[in-house]
């Protein structure tokens, strides 16, 4: 019973992404999923990817949290066109919340979006908003068992990047196991390593998510 | 229209929680519902736990995840009793899904059942699995932004535990916003600091969840 109420919302949620990706194909901007768990360093990788990018692209934000817009001071801070969803209870975006804020970006001026989810390893995954591209962050503070433990969303995503790489000298994290593991579940994910702290691997990164829109 | 149906889920949720609940009471077992994101160290803290309490306590325990037994595995090692529940493709365990696994532990031989619930720093703290006592584990490494961006969790939480104060030197976590934010939310959060790679704090917070029971 309560799988059929789940399916049903995923089918209506599909239909009404498909209606966003019909809209950010006219307005032509490139559309980002970004997801990942609390802590992973979604926001901060935000901020280092339009430092990077700004100069060459205009890149437009949707920022997804349950409550508060300090996200949305973070990205508006380095103006950037930004609209802030708070979900409420929700633990991810989905279509129909994406629909309603539209108007609020100017979207024909944009070649890129990036739509940053809510913190969570698990729904984001199952919700399309319409994107091109679902990309994920994984900070290595959260250990080498995540890809075998949260599959789908290292399945959904065309990238991965791994963030906090400055921490790897304090810690016993594996990182041949996560490349593995998320190669296995995804042969063709990208695999990204940075630090948001000392730039390590930006560029190569906002080089990357650049030539997806070109 | 989709607010009304998680409410129903949610009161139908309570209700099967209520049973669970009387259920644990009847065994005289105390059962605690562990939550935090992916990563932040649940099933480490809950391998120091019950290293530091098994000479003193029974303890059972049920494992949440999506997917996987690896979290079970690990706990069955040191030889308690464990169940582990796949939740498919749910983010959050419910009443039913522990209720349906009862049978399988011991009870009535238990003084406390740590139910470690998916990471997951949002719904997990809206469905009650009729627990005396829920709790959460924060790693510094997710930063110091969590309590305003997730509120609930630790507004329903009775204790917070900060986990890996051993990266504490390598990062800008400020812990004293950690900890006002979430006493702002919580006035009666108990709040403890522990790393369980050098098991700071370790014996302290033990000792701290061993009296709730007696």
């Amino acid at each position: 019973m309560k799988v059929k109420v789940v399916t049903r919302i995923l089918e209506a949620n599909d239909r009404l992404a498909e209606e966003n990706r019909k809209r950010f194909q006219d307005a032509g901007v490139y559309v980002v999923n970004l997801m990942g768990a609390p802590g992973a360093g979604k926001t901060t990788l935000l901020e280092r990817t339009i430092q990077a990018l700004k100069p060459h692209m205009k890149i437009g934000v949707i920022e997804g949290d349950i409550v508060g817009s300090d996200d949305a001071e973070r990205i508006g801070a380095l103006e950037v066109p930004v609209v802030q969803i708070n979900t409420g209870g929700a633990c991810h975006l989905d279509a129909n919340m994406i629909n309603e804020v539209l108007d609020e970006l100017p979207l024909r001026d944009l070649d890129m979006l990036i739509i940053e989810n809510v913190g969570n390893l698990v729904c984001p995954a199952e919700f399309k908003v319409g994107e091109d591209m679902k990309m994920m962050v994984l900070s290595v503070a959260e250990g080498h068992d995540k890809p075998l433990k949260y599959p789908l969303m290292f399945r959904e995503s065309s990238a991965l990047v791994l963030n906090k790489i400055d921490l790897l000298p304090y810690m016993n994290t594996d990182m041949k196991k996560v490349r593995n593991d998320s190669l296995a579940l995804n042969p063709n994910l990208k695999i990204f390593e940075v630090s948001c702290t000392t730039r390590a691997g930006i560029d190569t990164w906002a080089q990357w998510l650049r030539e997806l829109k070109s």
